[in-house]
């Protein structure tokens, strides 16, 4: 054996050689750059469609720049990375294939849902942590457009959207991880188990997702025997305001407080902007709130342990359409401020 | 530092600690019944709506029969599992997500059209060897019905297939990998580049996949200081007949002779099945080689040396309405046989 390290606790995964978030990028569409969180973008695209022809191609060059901005923050080229995880929520997830073909790394697709971005965070950082590369970078990205044609219906025909619906974030966001020293690490992960507990109505998926986000958060707390006040933030990924308060509920029956430092990605996302139903969704709604508002606070020292839960809704329009159920999951990773290490 | 272990090989993964494939299941549909493959497979499933009302259900039965006769085969119960990885070709991949739903295990889900099972493998790979993970299972499946009316056109309109078309595999393929000693073990990985060439007629899969594989191939080839003749077998995943003559000719160019070992698993799944093109596609082809043909073959000492080359064309049905070229990638694995563990 070349290596016994444990890197199981519990079910969980933990990173003992603390693999280092060493750049960010956050690239967020109008709407996002009204809400709360738009001071923590790196950049605020006034166009939604980004110049392009079609939202598919508008997407894609969110997540283009997200990779470019990333990197650059980072001090490095596209040549330097050993590995790039991403994923979106188109079918057969295009924006990260073709974006990937213009990038010279070694590429691995997701799919996550909107929990994408905290699966492809793990991965990196595995991959990282365990050495099979010294860099690595992960990169989600949702666009409403692109989302509501896709899943529900294209815009254009002006359906009203009901009041328990969320609304699909436009942007895309990239972490760098390196295995060198850095401003923040990973230092666990809990992967998250597929619940299914029967919800069938797509514009109800912050219920749909809670339960998923209920056992990830317990196991994430019994396997690493904290409280949920060992953190200065706990984020979901996206859970809106109903989904939110369920998870809250179903945690306290399990005796888990969430208290204070708990916030939702989604509801904090468009706290304040009408027309934006229980609050934001998609792949880019939980990496816009971890690489703007949770990594530059751990930069800033403002807060130094965070816990990001991102959530999925594991639907398609075909098995809504076939009546079937919304199976949920969700994914977290323990971010660190490296102790000497923030600016 | 807890663990100093280089695990990089150029831009290749390395696996120190030998995970072991210590079970793979192979479940297959009637067309694939009929080709050579046949006498590895654990089961020929002659209904490939396997008893469902949809194509899309049916592909679930397969994934969940494939994970079954998995954890049967490798002694184990669902609640053993420390990780599970899989994928499919449906849109957001519900196969996996969906099936998962019914798995205790941690999820990940993965998309990379056909390369999806060597995706999969790498990464449990990556989380065994690393000791992120005991146990885990990669799981991937496609089903033909399923896969003409997403992709393509329903099969009930009867739209004569082109002569070059490839014809997607329908069944699943799973295998489990475990920190323990196994027959079979994981010695490297050679994760894709996404090449995109230009290819826009998604008829021709193949010759658009083709140029991924070699750049892997050769990738691999130099990472590891190997020769093609290094290895008993090489697989790729489903060039079918014009990609893999077209990958012979690639690498031949860069100076490196294929030879005898080579194989195209798409070829191989079909030879002599009339109706299916130029051979077969599909998460589940180099699923059902990998499991079976190449599993079962080490498992019988037939072949100590392995490596699996699974291929995936990265389009969506939208990508191809809008014009736009076909992106492939390719994944490699090594396999090889534990000396003294072979049965």
């Amino acid at each position: 054996m070349a290596d016994v390290v444990q890197r199981r606790v519990g079910g969980s995964l933990r990173f003992p050689n603390r693999p280092s978030i060493i750049a960010s990028s956050t690239i967020a569409g109008p709407m996002e750059g009204k809400g709360p969180l738009a001071r923590w973008f790196d950049c605020v695209v006034e166009d939604d469609m980004f110049g392009e022809r079609t939202p598919e191609k508008a997407e894609r060059r969110f997540m283009r720049d997200a990779i470019d901005v990333a990197l650059k923050n980072a001090g490095l080229e596209p040549d330097d990375l050993h590995i790039m995880v991403a994923g979106d929520l188109l079918n057969q997830t295009v924006t990260a294939s073709f974006t990937a073909a213009e990038v010279p790394a070694p590429f691995m697709g997701v799919y996550g849902a909107c929990s994408t971005s905290v699966e492809g965070l793990a991965i990196v950082a595995s991959m990282v942590d365990a050495g099979f590369a010294d860099v690595g970078l992960s990169v989600t990205s949702s666009h409403y457009q692109a989302a509501e044609r896709q899943f529900r219906y294209p815009i254009e025909l002006n359906i009203q959207r009901k009041s328990t619906s969320q609304y699909t974030v436009t942007g895309a966001g990239a972490l760098v991880v390196s295995s060198g020293r850095g401003p923040v690490v990973v230092t666990e992960a809990t992967i998250g188990k597929v619940i299914d507990m029967g919800i069938k109505d797509p514009n109800q998926m912050g219920p749909a997702m809670a339960p998923a986000a209920a056992d990830t958060l317990y196991r994430h707390f019994v396997d690493t025997g904290r409280t949920p006040d060992y953190y200065d933030m706990i984020i979901t990924g996206d859970l809106g305001a109903v989904g939110s308060s369920i998870l809250r509920d179903l945690l306290q029956r399990r005796g888990v407080v969430l208290g204070d430092v708990y916030r939702d990605s989604g509801a904090l996302m468009f706290e304040g902007v009408p027309g934006t139903g229980v609050g934001g969704s998609g792949c880019a709604c939980a990496a816009l709130t971890m690489g703007g508002l949770i990594y530059k606070k751990m930069l800033a020292n403002e807060i130094s342990r965070a816990l990001v839960v991102a959530t999925g809704a594991l639907l398609s329009s075909l098995t809504w359409q076939q009546g079937e159920s919304i199976p949920g999951v969700a994914h977290a990773v323990a971010l660190e401020v490296q102790p000497g290490a923030a600016t």
